[in-house]
């Protein structure tokens, strides 16, 4: 009886979740996941601090680990009516931590049937040791707050310990391109320390001629390479930047573009372009036609340099204007638009996509682009892959669509393994979980239905788990 | 052997119709559904009209009931060849009834398959009494006709015995705002009718300034409110019209928009627009900024009458020019065209979308935007809720398809509860019944995947069927 | 045990390949399988060339019979960085069939989980008895090569032999205007040949003003026809010769246009378009302005001529453009793009979508439009009928959503039946096969769920085998 008691009873600790329920289904998934239960998470795209793995402090408290940085669970609490302001989302620092915890176990009934819900649970059973049906009265999950408070205290739930009880092989970073990187320097220089922290380049604030910061940003980035302020000059100042990160083991750069629009815009044109943005009289439409023309010149660059190239278009960021005036970005309110890649990209593959030298991972937002443009797109050009369902889309259903969607035409090569793309490092390991999870019921399906064998869904089930992130990234060629 | 032949043979009879078929599946689903089955049906949108209820009369004959004015059945026919003009629909009224019914008959198993045809044959049986396999046979289903004939004779078939007998808790209907509302007074002041039918404020057709009919909308709209004819007093008729129809039970103002633009025309701008359509000179992009400009307008009513406002968009009404001059609008040809929401919404909501006095439900049928726009929006933003699936989407695949777009993203509340939105008075109960059954059949499928506990999965139940419309059309504020 | 080692092991083998794997289920399916299991294979629309009919040559080599020709195999190789040149794509010639193969051999596994991989198998092992397991080694794959080799060369495997072998009832070509169609008339006057092979009156490269080349193939069609280079004179070459397909059998015309408009341009405009067409000064727009006024057009001559027209819009053809430089046309690199109907056809159907004498399939690799327009307008306008879902889109998972978006509108008519779209004659069967089993998964599931009733589900699935491709392309009528 005191067995049954203590015995989780919570979403996290049960052996199938996420699983097909079917009996048949289910013991074909189970066999595909201890098929790669030893195999260690790849991240190659993601948002963690590295700072926190140099210096491996104690994560200070419950509501900082879990809920202010994280606006996939500080928007679903806000559209019910919970101030971000009373979570420290964003730029917010007024609230007591244990009110935001409050406002979590009040409101947690809300996470239920998300992604994000789904996670948090795991979190805590899986990292914490907490049963997440504890959670599910409100007392209890106020209590669950100092015990989390006691747990962060303990040596073993310090970033790098997790960093290795996580299993983690390789996490990226994303990282401004004047970032002296020496945290990475310092991380990777480390005896103590033995996992493989690369940073990724993300010149995005950098060419958006609009923004009135541009000159400033433009001005920084040629002192740094001591260039002039010219469209050549940031031009050379962009590829030094790139050497900078290739040289601390960059992999990526990483383009969160308003389009996936590429042109190859005459140099006389981008000068101009480059100027009015220096003027800070660009348009809307000439800060676009610029930025299609450096998604361009920076696939060129990748012709040199080696870094993979992956696109994250169709986003209209900072949606609510209010409350970016108010809490800054990254606050939630990132909303996807109905994107283009066919035509838009038709420039830049006609020109470099049969180049081995060139890779690109195109990913989306935007579900229908997934039958009807990447996989034929990824299906044709050596260079491209369709990246894995991201942001909205990483929740099991549509991670599910994504594979239904593409498999049919693409087979089991071509797409990018799961990207946790996350700030929040403790949702790592439940996240490629998950995505194990789905994949692994979607192979079963097939193997019920005759179209590959098992053998074969044990080596794509390898392969999206670990051969994918690494070829689409390159990660053994450095 | 007796009672064997006279078990209904047909679809509507069978407990399991519509469920997932695995037996697991089916004990949960079941389970689920046991747990609403006294919940009664709430019906905040739909365009019943409230005149059958205050008369009490006989409905006349079965053509004219279940045919004849339903375009989601007439339009099924025509596909197959069938004259519009020979089922009555529209302005006809030349055919025989019996002729119409006739027709049905010779083209019954058209339906099948169909969500149309599943109502029709639920409404058969569930509220006649009658074994829809009958309509199978040619010579059976005229048999019924005569059988139907009778039955409608009946005290108890009377539409506020069935409004009764359906279980109608609310009943919204959809009025000009120049209605007097006079039927939605005698009704709430009639001690013999128990039912709340309230109306909605629909102003489309006084807004749109490309229509030649505009100049005497218009006129007429500010005449019945004193005011004159110029922008200015056009927008406080309009205002002191929604105070009508508040002070006769509207919860919510209904808006079946061109697009989901909503933008802050600046006064001027507005009343040059407002005139160029009294003068009958506005373009298509005018009045299309028009509208936008009013929707604009409405939300900031919305913050002050407090009416909820729906937004219908991304219809292309009366598609077919030739049946539309010969039979009137509503004829089975308003088409689906693809829709925009982050863009379009973005000045509404970068203004008011924080704001608590607003509340905006948006329905689609592009069903792309479940995932990419409508689900992202409503997670962030307390003003705005996710319509339930609308006209081509209120089949069960495309009901399914809706909840697995945006649970993910968005957990069990912010949607708007199942909408009807029919004319057909009889096919309420079974269009309920059918939401019902899907939705449980989505929530037993979380629960055997372990992704979401048997009891939340019950209140989730609850909530879809009575809690979500009530939230989200403000019905317990009233 | 030498039986068990020669039973085949392969997929294509297994009875239940493709079939939902729940047992009650597929006993639905396998009754519904059963049940068509003697009709023949009609194929309206294809791209099979008929001399290989009238000459009934030996297939040189399985290389050039299987890898070679087949765009949606090579991409999939190419894709992996496989020199489509290595492949013989295109036009290119230089590689020796047995490399050919080997490098099939080498990337088998590519194949795996893709439609095309499956039918491959198929084709190996019901049309020439090979075990496809055997391809999944190496060496074994490249015996294969040899095996097939000595079977091509036997008489049951010419084309006239497999034609009867496959069960074709009626195969429709693809063919160019000017052709003489000499070859389908002497298949139709050979009395040793008993197929029904027709012809299709495929007019693109005749109506593109934009080309280079307009003005040489606008001179040879007015020449064949004795008419003068006008735009007049044009408009009756081109009915003329559709006039030549009609004598020769013709049912349908195919279009395979860049978007769905159809505008009724006057004589006066078209006229214009059309002189610029033969100056070489059309721009971009003018063209596709040319297109819709021909779309039009052509729709207009069916009225008089019968054909069913057939619309195949929203592909961006020859997207790599170094490809298509060194090798041609139809090498893998045509991509969808997103495609609008609605409001494209509003015009052509206003006119004519009620006219008995119009029939027009809709086809499209968008599957967004499905639920959204294709099923709405089928479902009203008696000309109007969805095309089977068609290229990326006849995989299995793309086959069955298909259904689930259009079914709930549409019911069980007005789709066009399965389109192999082939120029892989040997895949024929397997691919219809496909179809079936996929048609047969979603009625069983419909049964199981109560919707239908298991008598309906059997007459559905013998309308979509034969009665579908029958009505829609009016095979009966000639």
């Amino acid at each position: 009886m005191a067995d049954q008691t203590t015995a989780p009873q919570g979403i996290a600790a049960h052996p199938d979740r996420l699983l097909p329920h079917d009996r048949e289904l289910r013991r074909t998934v189970r066999y595909l996941l201890e098929s790669v239960a030893t195999e260690r998470i790849v991240s190659p795209h993601g948002h963690v601090d590295p700072t926190i793995l140099l210096e491996n402090r104690a994560f200070s408290d419950p509501a900082e680990l879990f809920i202010s940085p994280d606006h996939y669970l500080t928007r679903i609490l806000h559209s019910a009516g919970v101030p971000l302001e009373d979570l420290n989302a964003g730029r917010a620092r007024g609230a007591d931590p244990q009110d935001v915890w409050r406002l979590l176990c009040r409101h947690w009934h809300l996470l239920d049937g998300t992604a994000t819900g789904y996670w948090l649970r795991c979190e805590l059973f899986h990292v914490f040791g907490i049963d997440d049906a504890r959670m599910d009265s409100f007392t209890e999950a106020m209590d669950v707050y100092d015990e989390l408070v006691d747990l962060l205290r303990q040596p073993e739930f310090r970033p790098r310990e997790l960093f290795s009880t996580f299993g983690i092989d390789v996490l990226a970073t994303t990282d401004d391109p004047l970032d002296s990187l020496e945290v990475h320097a310092a991380l990777a220089q480390d005896p103590t320390f033995h996992g493989r922290v690369l940073p990724t380049f993300r010149p995005d604030a950098y060419i958006n001629i609009g923004d009135p910061q541009f000159i400033d940003r433009a001005a920084a980035l040629v002192d740094a390479a001591g260039e002039p302020l010219t469209y050549a000059g940031y031009l050379r100042s962009l590829a030094a930047r790139r050497e900078h990160f290739v040289s601390h083991g960059a992999v990526s750069s990483d383009h969160g573009v308003r389009t996936a629009c590429a042109e190859d815009l005459s140099h006389t044109e981008a000068s101009a372009l480059f100027d009015k943005g220096l003027q800070g009289r660009a348009t809307v439409e000439e800060t676009l036609r610029f930025e299609a023309g450096m998604t361009f010149r920076f696939a060129e660059m990748s012709l040199d340099d080696g870094l993979v190239m992956t696109l994250h278009p169709g986003v209209y960021r900072n949606h609510s204007e209010s409350t970016f005036r108010t809490l800054g970005p990254d606050t939630g309110h990132d909303i996807p638009v109905s994107i283009e890649f066919t035509r838009s990209l038709r420039p830049l593959l006609s020109a470099y996509g049969t180049d081995p030298r060139l890779q690109l991972i195109l990913f989306t937002i935007d579900e229908t682009t997934f039958s009807r443009e990447l996989a034929p797109l990824a299906g044709f050009y050596p260079s491209v892959y369709v990246g894995a369902p991201w942001w909205f889309l990483d929740e099991p259903d549509a991670m599910r669509r994504f594979r239904e969607a593409t498999t049919g035409t693409l087979g089991f090569g071509k797409t990018s393994g799961f990207i946790d793309d996350t700030r929040a490092f403790c949702s790592i390991p439940a996240r490629h979980d998950a995505a194990r999870r789905v994949d692994a019921g979607f192979l079963a399906r097939l193997v019920a239905e005759h179209r590959i064998s098992l053998p074969r869904a044990v080596e794509a089930m390898k392969h999206w788990v670990s051969g994918a992130p690494r070829e689409a990234f390159r990660l053994e060629d450095h």
